[in-house]
């Protein structure tokens, strides 16, 4: 592992995948390996700007990340891009994370893009996502792009792995897209309207000011940054400078006061309590206990409900233990 | 409680409202009481057909659903609503879930619509909306809808609360948008083109054929149904009959072979691990063991992956226990 672990922080592209694979993988001899690589690179992670960026579909996501991640390129950053596509757990491959959508940026010798596999559990995406970055990190790339797709539990999840949490909207929208922006809002440490461009140009700009007064009636997310709204077109390749420098000193600030490093901190603690909660459940299950089978019955026959039923379970297990 | 209980089974609107409350709450006492409350109902619980209904923003969910809810009652059935909308889980409260976007159906006494309470966790989502359905079902709605906002997590979860998944569509979209479709259609048992009227009825019937021949491609969810697709416009109010008729099919088909009794067993027992993780959890932080303080130092620090914390702490709490 260590020669792997090597070959990774020289930024190897066949050894990056390779242990993406190994993490990504069920197979017990796997993921003790992948615990023992990871344990290698530890020390090497936690340098890059990690970015979360959500929009629902139709949004131009792809896009913005292809112009956004060439722009970097140029300027001499390595960029990694993870697409977490939760809406894939039962086709058991990402949908919609291949390379095609973002073919230049995927032929870009500085930049590595990944579809997140999808594992059953949000826990279990969260997981990969967490430890394919550590890697990403390890092997020298200095930009990491979380990609989301949907409205829901996967953008709290994202938001909890990354720094900044970027929210990607269309110009205009019925009273529906109003509501959904509001709840992922405020989760947005930056807000941009997409597609403004042609005819859409006014509309983005009334979409701007909209976010604006909402955002205004939100607590922000801490004290010393607010979230900002701004626009862009991928088509016409503007503002995107204007969106790297409010990055740039996003992350300034937030380092300034710590602010980042604890972020990050809380990011690490919440992450070993849903290890838990995925570890403890197999763990559980693997003892076949016979107990199971009564109180299962039981709550198939109406007797009890399924929280009756889990509270009884861990009574039995950890009573003896830890009360 | 068992005055509650007695009200609730009669049909009583305030009662019922009350016990969601009570369930929704976060207070120990009001737990304690749900939970005797739900004892009391759990026998008459299970009477109701479960529909899951979702389809991204701006798809006329509604109105779907009160055009749909309207016939229903017309028909003589009482129909219960849920709204779970997972990205208001900061907000503190649902955005979309109000009255007023069914307001016609809100003032049908047949009918009750109420959103689900934004509770921090999936798992906490999931078990309001299943309690929900034990108290409407007890209080004799033979109908539940269960409404879903998004294209990710939260379908899996309430496709895994509900007899029947439907997948509501727009007409036409874009390459991302069949994307996100292939993920849910494959948790779909019927999939709806909306708003198949005026400008947009060619594009419905080509969505169909679309979703149709993408539906032949995937693996049935079980051997005797495979997943239908069906036009509709609520503004128009055509195409409701058929949905309904289909949907009446579905139930005599999967109750037939006891699959459907079936898969209401397979939820439960889902249920009992994914409260038997919520609460687990919660009870090792209750202990406040100093071990938790050693492993996220050592996680800060980047000595051990959150992983092998979650193992090293899970081990010390259970190792005599149940290895």
């Amino acid at each position: 592992m260590s020669d792997i672990a090597d070959k990774i922080k020289s930024g190897n592209r066949r050894s990056i995948a390779k242990a993406i694979t190994l993490i990504e993988s069920s197979r017990p001899d796997h993921q003790q390996q992948a615990e023992l690589l990871l344990k290698e690179l530890l020390s090497n992670t936690g340098n890059a700007l990690r970015l979360g960026l959500t929009g629902i579909p139709g949004v131009g996501k792809s896009t913005f990340i292809e112009t956004f991640g060439k722009m970097l390129t140029a300027k001499g950053h390595r960029v990694a891009v993870l697409a977490v596509d939760p809406s894939s757990q039962i086709s058991g491959g990402s949908i919609l994370g291949d390379k095609t959508r973002m073919e230049e940026l995927a032929r870009d010798n500085m930049a590595f893009i990944r579809p997140t596999p999808s594992n059953g559990t949000l826990g279990g995406i969260a997981r990969y996502t967490r430890e394919a970055m550590m890697i990403l990190e390890a092997a020298g790339f200095d930009i990491i792009i979380v990609e989301t797709v949907g409205v829901g539990q996967s953008e709290v999840a994202v938001e909890n792995l990354v720094d900044m949490f970027i929210l990607l909207l269309a110009p205009g929208g019925g009273d529906e897209l109003q509501g959904i922006k509001r709840g992922i809002m405020e989760l947005a440490d930056l807000v941009i309207i997409n597609k403004a461009d042609g005819d859409f140009e006014n509309a983005a700009r009334i979409a701007a000011a909209d976010c604006n007064n909402a955002l205004h009636l939100m607590q922000p997310k801490n004290d010393v940054w607010t979230a900002k709204v701004l626009m862009a077109s991928a088509l016409k390749k503007s503002g995107f400078d204007e969106i790297w420098q409010v990055i740039t000193s996003f992350r300034n600030i937030m380092s300034d006061g710590n602010l980042l490093e604890e972020r990050r901190n809380q990011q690490m603690k919440s992450a070993i309590w849903s290890e838990v909660s995925e570890l403890i459940v197999d763990q559980i299950k693997k003892q076949k206990l016979k107990k199971i089978d009564v109180l299962e019955k039981a709550v198939i026959n109406k007797q009890i409900t399924p929280l009756a039923a889990a509270r009884e379970l861990i009574s039995t297990i950890l009573n003896n233990k830890i009360t």
